[in-house]
């Protein structure tokens, strides 16, 4: 998700759609995206280091971006 | 998310370029997005039926997506 404070354009769109759809009470409208992945780890601490590697080097813009990490087993 | 069996070339461009960055076992990577909302609702079941009702219009394409509504109060 971008972080608080950063301008989210695409939120702002989807939250005017809503409106001019007919939906009431909508407050504020962020967009994120999620990326889902297979790994081959049987350490659940090991892949969660991996992943955040991951997020800083490639997959998160860490300047406007958070990240949350989700693993299933 | 995208549906199962819907070719999702986002996701394999990221699989592709954390290969390339050395991260290893990584198997099959899907894209999808998250839209937060917030809603002003007292009541859990009518909020879960408006924002299905939200998706079904506006915030998912069901041809080729799927969703899932998680409500946090």
């Amino acid at each position: 998700m971008l972080k608080n404070g950063v301008l989210d354009p695409q939120g702002k769109a989807i939250g005017h759609a809503l409106e001019s759809l007919g939906f009431e009470g909508v407050g504020e409208v962020r967009q994120g995206k999620v990326i889902e992945l297979e790994l081959a780890s049987s350490d659940r601490n090991a892949a969660e280091a991996e992943i955040d590697q991951m997020c800083q080097r490639l997959l998160a813009n860490t300047v406007i971006e958070n990240y949350t990490i989700e693993i299933e087993e």
